[in-house]
C-alpha cells in the first residue's frame, strides 16, 4: 500500500467535513431550518439516479452524481453565494478558482485533476452530465421552497424574473423536469403570491 | 410523459428530506454539533470514490454509492439507532422493515422495488458492494471521532470491546482500510484514553 496516497485521501476526506457547515438559503421542506451544502448534494444524487430518464441526452449516471456531490467544495473557502445577490456573484468565480487550487490538490494527483476536471465541467455546462447537474441545481431548491410555503422566495422578494432568469439554462438537461418546475411549483407560487410578479 | 410516474418520483423526493432531521452520534471533525444522516451519506457517496482502489474485491462504484446514499432512508421513521445501544438494537429491524414498507413504496413500482433490493442488499452483507459500503459506515465516524478528539467515544464511555465487536466485518469490504483505521485512529485513542480499554 502507497501510505503517503492513503493519508492525502484521508485528509481530504476530513476537509470536505467543512461543507456540512456552509450554509444555503434553502430551507428544508418542513421549514424548520435552512440546508446546508452537503445535505444539498446528497438530496440531489439521489434525485439523478431517479430522474435520469427525464435528461434530453443519456447521461452517465455516475459521473453525474460524482459532479453532484463535489460541486460546492470549492465553496468551503469561498462561501455560498445566494443565486440572487448580483454583488457577490460578481466576485463568486475568483473565489472559487482559489479554493479549487487549494482543496483538490490536497489528493493524489490522479485524483485531484479528476475532480477539478468534474467541477471545471460542471461550470462550464456544455456535456449532457454538466446540463443535467445543472437541472438538479436548479430543480431540487424550487421542491424545498414549494414544500415550505414558499418562505425563501418571500423572505427574500424573489421576483419571477430572477427565476426564470436563473433557470434560463435549466430545460438543456431536462425539457420535462423544467416543464414541471415550472408549471407545478413555479407559476402556483406567483399565484399564492409568494413569488412576485414583475 | 407518465405524469403520474413523476408525481410519485416527486413525492418521494420530498419526502426523503426528512432524513435531514435524523441525527447521529458523530460530531462533525471540528465537534462543532453532531452530523445528521444525510451529510453522513453525502460524506460516504464521496470516499467510496476516492477509497474504492482498496476494496477487497472489484465493485459497481454506482451500485455502492446507490446503496450508501438511500440505505438510512428507514430511520425516517425508525430514527437512528446507535451503534452501542444494545435495547434498541432488539427492535432496530423490525422499525426498519415498517418502515421501507412504506418509503419505497411512494416511487414507482420499479424504482421502488430497486430501492427496497438496495437497501437489503445492504443490510444481508453479502456482495462486495455491500460489503464495501459497510466498510465505509465503519470508517466514516472513526475518521470523524478521532478528528474531533474522541469526543463522541468519550463522553459515552466507548471500550475497545465494543468497537472492535461492531468492526468485526469491516475487514470484509477492505483489509486495507480496516488495517488503517485499527493502526491509524483506533489504538491510538485508546492510548489517549478516549476509548476505554477493557
Amino acid at each position: 500500500m502507497d501510505k503517503d496516497r492513503l493519508d492525502r485521501q484521508i485528509e481530504f476526506i476530513r476537509e470536505i467535513d467543512k461543507e456540512k457547515s456552509i450554509g444555503r438559503q434553502t430551507y428544508l421542506a418542513d421549514a424548520s431550518r435552512k440546508e446546508d451544502d452537503a445535505e444539498h448534494a446528497w438530496h440531489m444524487a439521489i434525485m439523478t439516479v431517479l430522474l435520469s430518464e427525464y435528461a434530453n441526452e443519456k447521461i452517465d449516471v455516475l459521473r453525474t452524481m460524482t459532479m453532484l456531490l463535489i460541486h460546492d467544495l470549492v465553496e468551503i473557502d469561498a462561501g455560498d453565494t445566494y443565486a440572487y445577490d448580483e454583488n457577490a456573484k460578481k466576485t463568486q468565480r475568483e473565489r472559487e478558482l482559489k479554493c479549487a487550487d487549494r482543496i483538490f490538490s490536497i489528493l493524489p494527483e490522479d485524483q485531484g485533476k479528476y475532480m477539478r476536471e468534474l467541477w471545471e465541467e460542471f461550470e462550464a455546462q456544455e456535456t449532457p452530465e454538466a446540463k443535467f447537474a445543472r437541472t438538479m441545481d436548479n430543480f431540487q431548491p424550487v421542491i424545498l421552497n414549494d414544500a415550505s410555503k414558499g418562505k425563501s422566495w418571500a423572505e427574500k422578494g424573489v421576483h419571477l424574473s430572477q427565476i426564470l432568469k436563473r433557470n434560463a439554462r435549466t430545460g438543456e438537461g431536462s425539457e420535462e423536469l423544467w416543464k414541471y418546475s415550472y408549471e407545478k411549483f413555479i407559476m402556483p407560487n406567483v399565484k399564492k403570491g409568494n413569488i412576485k410578479e414583475d
